[in-house]
């Protein structure tokens, strides 16, 4: 299949996983490429991912006009639904008998790791009944844990998120000084709480900690650390991923919680049992009264209107490309990764990668983005970081000339 | 007095309280008013509230510049710290002495009902001392729960925050389907928790259901009504606020919070436990699967850039007001409220009134604003509060026209 590809046929798109404030970017950049390609006839949306095709429950994404298309891309959360379900051998055999019947060649899943294993498995299972499926995943998380990407879309949006966050709570920290623990979104990458430090415009700014799930977590160590901060700069403020665990693996959240999803995941986020467990730590183990918790949930992956221009660019961009991939017949499957040109300017390009180089397992923060301590991040970081999440609102701070003592 | 003012002097202003989004805007109004009046000599800002008088502890605000005061003004918290302290007479007494020393004739506390108190009792002490201050209160509280105005700076901007949260939570939501519990805050007001309601745009939209501390919380009552709406829609979002208290009048909160502030006040941020309560509620007797609560804790007083142009404007205005009227010379003393002119389109006026007429105790939601079954608001709420937000990000839908079954 080298050349462009001579099949027809409809399309099927949905959305899996946990839902970004730009997931319908892409959602829209696919509809939009595909209505330009003769390949493509019905552009069918399945609603909630692949549960949508187990119970044909599809909308059909040519009648809506350009205008809803447009204000769909700028709303957050995944317009079609969302699921968190990985298909047994038998969901595989109803979803191709699904559709062989609704004629479709063309199927696209927008999501994270699991959502890739789940076009990945759809594949495999395609291509061993010998059906020709075009099968693509286009990239999302606000985790931003998925290899081959330098990052995904979600993920600046989110980040800018708790960027903000954090910048307002520095500053109410600063105007009512105590220990402040905010837990920030992020199973197993550290990404999104690493990114509360460009919070930090003036000296003495916090997050004044960071704790990442890359590094192990050790309770004593994280009081002393607060103990330090506070007695320097009598407040503190700190970042702890949902997802930080001890030193032989265990997960700390894990503790108050049991429940698990399709995929094995356990329930980190809808609860404010970690943020409340390290407050109560520091109030009785260190004697200090204001000590307050804050868990972001999921405000930080749906928020309206606190989006970063370059996610949204790029997450319109990635749907396009998996479309153009697509009817090219390169491949009849793959990934859309994000990648960035080397230099000084921030630039990204995208390539096609398999299916299997996505699906599954996640990537960490590499080692050149975590201090030596493991309870910060690097400048390599905000470096890195800094042009995906784009410019964050402008804070003001007097310049104090203190009035001579009278 | 009831001419011009002929006293002159040096004027200290101060924040208290809880910090809000556009407080610097009321700070930075009084000083810009301030320096068009002669009267006023030094403008010294006290920082962390009373503290930093008791402390000597004054920065010298005739030199910040222009541009600093206006990015200080739209900049969330409290640019000059903040303090939750109830002065002793012994406080006081002090107070006066450091005002006199500073030659100090105009003192103006923004902050919210307790503020409001603190600025009636140095007012009271100075009378008796036969010590000639202005006590000017200018308000402020996210809370909305002073007396005597229609509404108070803060409020607004909370409220906008309170909106687009729930807007991008109900999203959220209707992709991942299940029961989502949020968390607002509102000690004995439920205005806060009341503007979730705004997030409304499309049929079935949550927030379904909205408990306030206007009405007693009955837990069984709760599940019923949580049952109900979850059978009809499958999902549920529900506004809990962080006040809410049983028929006896005890707080839910209080009964996993024993911290009491200077004021008597329960520690009720700070902490995830309310929602996560209410959760396993839902969770261990509906046997709902999928049951999340977040708490939006301190995010929803300084989240920057997340603002309502009315409460910008007018927290402004109450500032230039509060000098306006300290300098008149009508009264001594006094705080600036906010009133609506009668009529459809939104106009605010100011009064000055007794500091003892909005110190200590608050209002609460009146009854037209809370429907009859005591778990939602009414449409009279969504007039008064919708002008006071301003306009909120627009959320697409698709059409969805269902594909014909194969």
């Amino acid at each position: 299949m080298a050349k462009k590809s001579q099949l027809k046929g409809n399309m099927v798109i949905a959305q899996s996983g946990g839902p970004t404030a730009v997931i319908n970017q892409s959602l829209v950049g696919a509809i939009e490429e595909a209505k330009k390609h003769s390949e493509i006839q019905g552009i069918f949306g399945s609603l909630h991912g692949i549960k949508g095709i187990l119970d044909e429950n599809f909308i059909d994404l040519r009648k809506e006009s350009a205008k809803t298309l447009e204000e769909v891309a700028n709303t957050p959360s995944s317009a079609l639904g969302s699921v968190r379900k990985k298909p047994t051998p038998e969901d595989c055999a109803k979803i191709f008998q699904v559709l062989q019947k609704y004629g479709v060649r063309f199927f696209f899943y927008i999501g994270g790791n699991d959502s890739a294993e789940t076009t990945h498995i759809i594949n495999q299972e395609a291509r061993a009944a010998n059906y020709d499926l075009h099968c693509f995943h286009i990239c999302k998380t606000i985790d931003n844990d998925l290899r081959e990407n330098d990052h995904t879309p979600g993920f600046g949006s989110g980040a800018k998120f708790v960027a903000q966050a954090f910048m307002g709570d520095n500053l109410d920290n600063r105007a009512l000084p105590g220990v402040k623990i905010n837990v920030v979104m992020g199973r197993n990458a550290g990404f999104l709480t690493a990114a509360s430090a460009l919070a930090r415009v003036y000296p003495d700014d916090g997050p004044h900690l960071i704790y990442l799930p890359e590094r192990p977590f050790n309770v004593e160590k994280f009081l002393v650390d607060v103990k330090r901060v506070y007695e320097t700069n009598k407040r503190c403020v700190v970042a702890v991923s949902e997802g930080i665990s001890d030193e032989v693996g265990v997960s700390i959240a894990a503790r108050f919680s049991k429940e698990t999803d399709a995929h094995g995941n356990i329930q980190l986020s809808g609860s404010g049992a970690l943020g409340d467990l390290l407050a109560n730590e520091v109030k009785t183990k260190l004697d200090i009264s204001r000590v307050r918790a804050d868990t972001f949930g999921y405000l930080q992956r749906s928020f309206p209107a606190v989006v970063s221009a370059n996610d949204a660019k790029e997450a319109r961009a990635v749907g396009r490309m998996a479309v153009k991939y697509a009817v090219a017949g390169d491949a009849i499957s793959g990934s859309v990764a994000i990648r960035r040109k080397p230099g000084k300017a921030y630039k990204v390009f995208f390539e096609r990668v398999p299916l299997e180089n996505v699906a599954k397992e996640t990537q960490h923060m590499p080692d050149e983005f975590i201090n030596s301590d493991g309870n910060d991040v690097t400048k390599k970081f905000i470096d890195y970081a800094a042009p995906i999440v784009g410019p964050l609102p402008k804070i003001g701070c007097f310049k104090g000339v203190k009035v001579a003592k009278a």
